[in-house]
């Protein structure tokens, strides 16, 4: 684990220190791709997911031995507005779905032969409503950035994010907003399955917090304090620590995408370790992953959350290694090279 | 086993009785998915997955542990017309390399839990170049169709379709140019790695290939006869074979798709237990499955073949099905519906 965050000004200063991948490493899996008996280039995302995986490792051959899955949740008081067709107590309820082991994540999380952990953050002190007050408190978000680094362990292969929090679609809409600009209509959207109607609270609620914040919101962190949410920190944070401690990251999808772009925001680059692995059919994940340069690896028309896309594109990587590490070359299994 | 293939003349008469799915598992299995814990339609092409394996099974809880990938390999008399990056002798070297365990769908296909099957067929005797006559004979066709027949197993849960043959994506170009015409540019592409110059070439053959069979080639059989190749009816004999033991199939790419279309061309619907594993990079891909009403699973930018994209769909239908079979309903969770 790293050190823990002091404060949002300690993570500004280490946003510009961040180690990148192992140039070796990524030069020699590059080569070795080059020798596998197959069409240069023809396994196509297979092939980068490998040089990547091996450059973040440090490792020609990079191995999915210790893979987690954190799934963080909190509640959010502007969940008062009536911007979710579910009650705030399935936050709670769905964290004891996941304890015993009946959500879709667990399934997924045996499935991909991942550890799950389950981070529920403050469940019972939902945030402020962000429409009125900011959301956090410095020393409640940097908690909740802290419980995210938490989970964060420099042996592990692979750290897959992702949350449950009735409402945070609603957040991620804000902070995209607040990080990116644009019509709070360009970033709201069904979630769980909202109306028409559900649609334009949630757009109110993104103006209402636009003109509460005003210029504070210019600053990344603060605006990840006043319209973010305890497990939206908690994303941002466990990225962070899993870039300092050179640990690939899988994304999630809309919610997990806006917690990550506090770190694009403050420090380009900052998710060069990171993969989207999917893209979810919530309207705004597209666009918030063109703006992070981020090619998702799935579209599955999923927009469940629990992380569970990002458990969905862990048996990819798999493949790609299981190909990059295990597979014949030219010269091993004699086969011809090109005309 | 079904019954072998007597004629192409018997091909096209149990085309008219092909078996569907089974609609009370369909609907069992849909009436599942809306009880888990999680909004309706949130898990996407998951929960269809899920539905379509449980109708073409029979099962409300589908499983998948008869999975079988079969790989067909044919040599291809137009490859005199240097229309491959590879010389010819490449395929009966990357069926060594299959049989030695090497190549990439060794790899994919363990990572798969799946068994892979081999299928060279008359590697020694190339397809006529069928610029200037029939690819193969009646008996030849036949005989093809019967070997990729031969695959399936009634008791088989889900089988993957793909292929290995120098110069297999010309013959592919050619079979969907004569079953859906346009232009041949807009069937052919670079295969392993062919260059503009080489691209050209292909199409110069498309076009020789539609002059010389003339209107032989609207009817769909005898297309496949005339300028398919013997892995590409395997393949076609294999998904029809399937189809009368109602198990489900995976197609690869480009050339397992233009050996579908046939069954497609023959009879509307005679792919509805197939999936469409992922989209190739070949170019023609795409405008085959627009046209084959297919939806890709994965878009991964692959151009390899040997079923290589069929097999990293299977993870994609396990997790699927880990949550169909596996989540709690609300009920059983003590977790809220919507408001």
């Amino acid at each position: 684990m790293t050190a823990a965050f002091a404060s949002l000004d300690d993570l500004r200063r280490r946003l510009a220190g961040l180690p990148g991948p192992d140039p070796a490493a990524q030069a020699a899996a590059a080569a070795r791709q080059g020798r596998l008996t197959k069409p240069q280039g023809a396994l196509g995302r297979l092939e980068t997911i490998a040089i990547w995986l091996a450059g973040w490792q440090g490792r020609e051959r990079p191995r999915l031995e210790r893979v987690r899955i954190a799934v963080f949740a909190g509640n959010h008081g502007v969940t008062a507005r009536g911007v979710s067709a579910y009650p705030a107590e399935v936050t709670a309820q769905m964290v004891c779905n996941f304890e015993a082991g009946g959500a879709a994540i667990n399934q997924l999380a045996r499935a991909a032969g991942a550890e799950l952990r389950v981070v529920p953050i403050e469940l019972d002190r939902p945030t402020a409503d962000f429409c009125t007050a900011p959301a956090m408190t410095e020393d409640e978000c940097v908690a909740a950035l802290n419980a995210g680094a938490a989970v964060v362990d420099e042996e592990l292969d692979l750290l897959a994010v992702g949350e449950m929090g009735i409402g945070n679609t609603t957040v991620a809409a804000t902070l995209a907003a607040a990080l990116f600009g644009g019509s709070p209509d360009l970033w709201v959207g069904p979630g769980t399955g909202v109306d028409e109607a559900g649609i334009a609270r949630k757009a109110a609620v993104v103006r209402a917090a636009m003109e509460a914040h005003g210029a504070a919101l210019d600053d990344p962190f603060e605006a990840l304090r006043r319209v973010g949410g305890r497990e939206l920190a908690a994303i941002t944070g466990a990225i962070l620590a899993a870039r300092e401690a050179r640990v690939p990251v899988l994304l999630d999808g809309f919610v997990s995408g806006a917690a990550a772009s506090v770190l694009h925001r403050a420090q380009p680059g900052a998710l060069d370790h990171t993969q989207a692995a999917h893209l979810s059919a919530e309207p705004g994940h597209a666009r918030l992953l063109e703006t992070l340069a981020l090619v998702p690896l799935l579209r599955l028309a999923m927009r469940l959350g629990e992380a569970s896309g990002a458990a969905l594109a862990i048996p990819i990587l798999r493949a790609a290694l299981a190909c990059h590490n295990d597979m014949a070359t030219f010269d091993e299994a004699g086969v011809s090279g090109r005309d």
